[in-house]
């Protein structure tokens, strides 16, 4: 597995990025501008425009690369062969963003990168498009060395943001090009500045939207209050009846499948130490949601959620308006863990909206989706192992193991693809607001995810 | 209190209108076009302009018109004196409408007024510049034929949908001018189609909105979710701690100064005839909010509420969004009874949210409104009991008696300045969608309108 240059250590790398820099985050902005938001369809044509252009990129490399129709967002396949004898890499990226709303939020246009503060602000910045970069350009600095000798697929999609579903649905299809020694994920956080992470686990995640009719019209509140359900009122009704007064979650049988962190997982996680204070300096409140009674690195990795992602109903505008609302909605995201089964959940969660909403109001479920099912790795697979000693030897830290709440819907079925071998390393943090206004990605931290992937390219 | 002509009687009034129908239609469109919005201040000018309409108009009819300032939108008030020894007749009503959101339901433009299957859609149409501009075209019929003998004064102010909060400050000041033997308010319903109607009672109205704040952005669901409080879900649980299980108001304190119906009121309401079918039919439900085990009629007149009119957090546009949303807010008013005082009523519900909202998030009060107290007539009240006969003499039916649930704000205070004689008839239906997209008022209706208050503005 030697390269015919003999590779390229950390120092060339480092020395590459320096002469590289301004051509890197040249193409890394051309690539941000892209209005790739696949929960809207208002922008298929610009996530169209974006699997394009990377389908362009990857063929200047040398990758043989199809762009897959699906029935949503299309998907980039590349491909480049090793030398013989080399390992096969799976990498995982998703070009699709998250809405920029709400947009009187961001300080500059989401979507045209500015740099400040050796940050670059944009929507994608960091998720996914700014880790998928830096995955990219390590692997172009590789090739220009003559020094990636790996196999390596590149797998890039454009509804992660939505659940993933039509590469869900295609991955019978693809299986036979996906097998591969090793899947490199570069989606998620490092526990903390200068920390670097390997991800363990990741929730699954559900998707509900739920509508309550009532009366046929928006009523005068005068003349039917008292008589007329308020669908606004009996909806809160509704979310309240979730959870419980100690904050678990009330819908029957939803907790099947849980289990407790091992005793290796609970040490890895009172190694991170968990601060109060810290979580209330990044967000401005203290961690007091979820469980009561369980940790919050346990409540995030191991426990279930059920949060309300938007709400609306009657009269949203300037003053008042004194009505009884024709209508009430929820858009709902549940997070699973263990072995919690994300269609049995979905199916539990409307059971308990259906049992639980008035008889004489209409429930509706405008939309539901299963995201993916939840994904746990072992600390003693190879691949963790080895990843350790990779990320111990380029930054001088030992990693920390981290059970996060996130979810990337394909990775638990892209894991199974590859024996389990999969490695999650990004290099993120909660101070870049992803899915929020002003999303960013410090450059230093584009550099430090470069080093790592060129190195894993290399060496795993 | 002859006139000098020796008045107009229906016959004549009828005929009055047949000829002058289309002259009264063109200019009750002229006022419906004023986009006078009072809770939003983005239409103030017009609100500005549409008084200026009015001035032009009363002027015109010979009144001494002034157009009083305020801090807010200005109220109209115009005089013409009488023949010795006649009555003074005070008018109340408003030219500010409701906002026209949601506007995709409309079927044509709120302000630019359409006839339709005999009836003219507008927002306004009834509520109230429709009511009020059939009280001005019978003060136009009889003076043109020289029948006004009784002492006119016309209040007409723009902010009754906002709880009138300038005019019942301006009112120590007005009180001299306002001095009437009897007061005409248009601004209320028939129960039924062609069953000629006096409101006995009114409930009061305060108005609150409530924002909670969590994390200081909208924060990612997966990373955060268990760990962050959710806002939208904590408002949830706010909203639905104001009801208990029966759809009684669990607010502590809240039902003092409640009453039950007397036998009298008790019989006039048993009369109405209360229909639940009926009720499905005009509204799409049954009558099945409020208080179980109270009749439907005397939770409308008698008991207070508290209704969501409006509720936003987080995302609402298409598709979904895993956050946590950074602050959820909800608009609340709350119709008063009996003898309930407003400021108190509005304090307890401050306090309500104070003790039960989450310690860790911050609760905000953005706006609150005192819109105005309970008001109650006595079936025995001579103004009532001569309305009953002319009602009566111009429709051949017996009048009903209603106590209704809606609020005139400033009726309580003005009613007390002419000594409790009050009549408020109008002629608006359910199914005219006053608050509600599609308003609309029908002419036969507005010709019903216009024939009570000429009689009445002759023979009271």
């Amino acid at each position: 597995m030697s390269s015919k240059s003999g590779g390229m250590d950390v120092a060339e790398l480092k020395a590459y990025f320096a002469e590289a820099e301004e051509r890197i985050l040249t193409q890394y902005y051309e690539f941000l501008r892209f209005k790739s938001i696949s929960a809207d369809p208002a922008y298929t044509q610009e996530c169209l425009e974006c699997a394009s252009w990377l389908e362009q990129k990857l063929q200047g490399l040398g990758f043989t690369v199809q762009v897959i129709e699906t029935a949503g967002k299309p998907i980039v396949l590349a491909k480049r062969s090793g030398n013989p004898g080399a390992k096969h890499i799976l990498y995982y990226g998703h070009y699709d963003v998250q809405p920029a709303d709400p947009l009187a939020e961001w300080n500059s246009d989401p979507f045209e990168p500015v740099r400040k503060d050796d940050k670059v602000f944009a929507r994608g910045a960091l998720d996914n498009k700014g880790q998928t970069f830096y995955f990219l350009a390590a692997v172009e600095a590789l090739i220009e060395h003559d020094a990636l000798d790996n196999e390596l697929t590149i797998l890039i999609e454009g509804e992660e943001e939505v659940g993933s579903p039509n590469l869900i649905q295609s991955l019978p299809e693809l299986s036979d090009s996906l097998q591969a020694d090793v899947l490199l994920v570069c989606d998620t956080d490092c526990f903390r500045q200068g920390l670097p992470t390997i991800t363990m686990g990741l929730r699954g995640i559900i998707s509900l939207e739920v509508t309550l009719r009532g009366p046929n019209r928006d009523l005068h509140s005068g003349l039917n209050g008292g008589v007329c359900k308020n669908p606004a009122s009996e909806m809160a009704r509704l979310i309240a009846s979730l959870h419980d007064d100690r904050g678990a979650i009330a819908v029957a049988g939803y907790y099947e499948g849980i289990r407790a962190p091992s005793d290796t997982e609970q040490r890895a996680m009172d190694a991170l130490g968990f601060s109060d204070q810290e979580y209330q300096q990044e967000h401005g409140v203290l961690p007091s949601g979820g469980e009561q009674g369980i940790a919050p690195l346990e409540r995030i990795g191991f426990r279930p959620t059920i949060e309300i992602n938007g709400l609306y109903s009657g009269y949203t505008g300037a003053g008042g308006k004194t009505i009884i609302p024709a209508s009430a909605t929820v858009k709902i995201s549940s997070r699973i863990a263990g072995a919690q089964e994300p269609a049995r959940c979905l199916e539990l969660l409307q059971t308990h909206f259906r049992a639980h909403a008035p008889k004489d109001l209409v429930l509706e479920f405008p939309y539901k989706e299963i995201g993916g099912a939840p994904f746990f790795m072992s600390a003693d697979t190879p691949c963790v192992v080895r990843a350790r000693e990779l990320l111990q030897e380029i930054f001088g830290v030992e990693p920390a193991l981290l059970w996060e709440g996130a979810s990337i819907p394909v990775v638990a079925d892209l894991a199974q693809l590859v024996g389990g071998q999969a490695l999650l390393i990004g290099f993120g943090l909660a101070q870049d607001n992803i899915h929020a206004p002003n999303e960013s990605f410090a450059i230093k931290r584009f550099l430090d995810g470069f080093l790592y992937a060129a190195i894993a390219l290399q060496k795993l």
